[in-house]
């Protein structure tokens, strides 16, 4: 059989890093991990116990497509409390992780051959995803003045069908005020376009909080999940808040797509909402971790970094250092003993002068991995 | 926002059975659930140990993308034990139910615009997940002489890029053989299309065993999932089986798309496929019921029926009785409580004038609705 010319995405270079990582590992070296893009915390022990109760008490078959009533409407009090957004729960769709509320969303709203404007650098799937349905991703080069976000000047003059955001941002953390956002929302709908906000990394703040996309319209699609700030990755849940026109589309294509998201992790997850005491101080951690990066990245030498406002990582311009990221990135988990990502992940374009730096392990591995990497760069000069 | 005209599925007409069989209960009556494709089982108890033990120790955070490497493993011995078939664990992909399976084998071999044949009648979501990736189905209309199986026949003078059969099938139970299978194969192999073969209701066998495609080639891609036989729906866990050449190009997709299943299911599967004896204990509930069924449904008046080889559901023509299924439907839940589902979710063109009865739910609830059948066609006369 033939491979299809949309499922040829392009592979993940970070892969090759977390497998040079596992090699270094089985060969009896130590590696600090600074590569990954998920916390190391488990799911909050409410969350684990409230499936331990369940699976003892119900069958756990599929759920409504949408996702279980009453996860929906607490996730609608989400935006209340978080927010002071009212939302009508009808609007919340409970997704396979965050990636099932993309191919839901991009289902829902595009036919083929339309185009997805994106801001670069970003969280790489957004491009694979768009390619393997057959949409065309439109990748805009962002700027550190605009703190490596979409501006509505970036849009100007570009053929688009719909624009998709992130904030906080992988790979930058960087966040869009409520002005930013709302002038990119009015640029979209402006043309007529459909405005996606990937706000995945919304909990996970320090100094300010993130805006969501639905205090400026209703006539969004947020994306959104547990598995950040609610430190359950591995579970694949999230969730997609689509306007009122698009919940019957959406219903259908879930029913057809997903059937549903995993039941026991919707029993899970309802119970994370309510855990709000382990969920802070995980981000305690994180709120230390950052200080520290923040503190002694540019001490070792790596000062070139996007404002870090949110989510677990710093990205930094190393063009000064080197043109090819993914031999630095080698070279520093060979030489320093700490996997890190290239950034060609997230730029294909300026990514080879770019690192991702991930804080989202614990302290004592952060420290460790700060001292390794300054040595590292006064051995190298 | 609009919506996407790919996006425009059909809506699933079996839902409006279950919700008004849902507003029935809510009102007091006692509604017996004929219209179910699930087991009403839980997970296997070893399986929900398994899970509660790994949340005590693990974060339970991705998996890697093509799935825990022991469950890959132990997925390939099930080929050595059930069919006697030696497979590569490199090929299996575990997926996000059998839905995910589905995504990721259409989006890796398809590119926007291929026909996919099916026959009809077969399980709804196969031509809506293909309309919403921009494929075309190719509905063929298959005979009860060919037991609604596809025949090479079928296929002669038809243009199409791959083809999808599903043995036992879903509405009707019926199986391929070998022959029959290998037939199919050839005829797709023969004009270089792709030939996936659903697999899902193997494991839910009663007088003789079904073949897997990989018994007839490698170059196939086999859909499954630990939904039925494991009685795991809720979980959203299956696997595909693909040929060397694809691993590279699902991998990058799942990667994509998913990420990973959810680890938590993962681990529950694991387990789930050493539990023989709990899940031979719900195949024996499926063979008593399907035993009545056979006896008592042509007692009541629907006597044509297609041999039900395997899975947990029987599919009457009752086109002698009306050409409304759907309105039949509903005046047999009204009157006689019971809910069964239209043919017109599985095929569009005759669906008017069949039903599918499902057996999955226990002896005692099957009996009754039984008894309820009998009753309701002796006063409809």
């Amino acid at each position: 059989m033939r491979n299809s010319s949309r499922g040829a995405v392009d592979p993940f270079i970070v892969m090759d890093v977390m497998e040079a990582a596992r090699a270094a590992e089985a060969s009896g070296r130590h590696i600090i991990h600074m590569e990954v893009g998920q916390p190391s915390s488990p799911a909050p022990a409410a969350a684990r116990q409230a499936l331990a109760e369940a699976m003892e008490r119900e069958s756990l078959g599929y759920t409504v497509a949408l996702g279980l009533p009453a996860l929906r409407a607490r996730i609608a009090r989400l935006y209340a409390d978080w927010y002071g957004v009212d939302l009508d729960p009808a609007r919340v769709v409970v997704t396979p992780g965050s990636s099932g509320g993309f191919i839901l969303a991009f289902s829902a709203l595009f036919d083929a051959g339309q185009r997805v404007a994106l801001g670069a650098p970003g969280y790489p799937s957004y491009r694979q995803i768009l390619k393997a349905m057959d949409l065309t991703p439109v990748e805009i080069q962002t700027t550190a003045a605009n703190r490596y976000q979409l501006v509505p000047e970036d849009l100007a003059g570009i053929d688009y069908d719909g624009v998709m955001v992130a904030s906080p941002a992988n790979p930058t953390g960087t966040m869009l005020g409520l002005p930013e956002l709302s002038a990119l929302v009015g640029a979209a709908q402006g043309r007529g376009a459909a405005f996606l906000s990937d706000e995945i990394y919304h909990g996970i703040d320090y100094d300010h909080k993130p805006v969501t996309a639905l205090q400026v319209s209703d006539d969004v699609c947020v994306i959104n999940s547990f598995s950040k700030y609610f430190s359950m990755t591995g579970w694949r849940v999230g969730w997609l808040v689509v306007p009122e026109a698009q919940i019957r589309q959406v219903e259908r294509l879930a029913q057809n797509l997903f059937i549903c998201a995993s039941n026991a992790s919707q029993v899970a997850a309802l119970a994370a909402l309510d855990a709000p005491e382990e969920l802070n101080a995980n981000l305690a951690v994180y709120a230390r971790n950052r200080a520290l990066m923040l503190e002694r990245l540019p001490q070792a030498g790596f000062d070139r970094i996007a404002p870090p406002d949110g989510a677990f990582y710093i990205y930094a311009d190393v063009s000064h250092l080197t043109q090819d990221s993914r031999a630095f990135a080698a070279e520093i988990l060979e030489q320093a003993g700490v996997a890190v990502t290239p950034g060609l992940d997230f730029d294909p374009v300026r990514g080879a002068g770019t690192l991702r730096f991930s804080y989202a392990r614990g302290t004592a591995e952060i420290e460790e991995g700060l001292d390794r990497l300054r040595r590292f760069m006064e051995t190298r000069g």
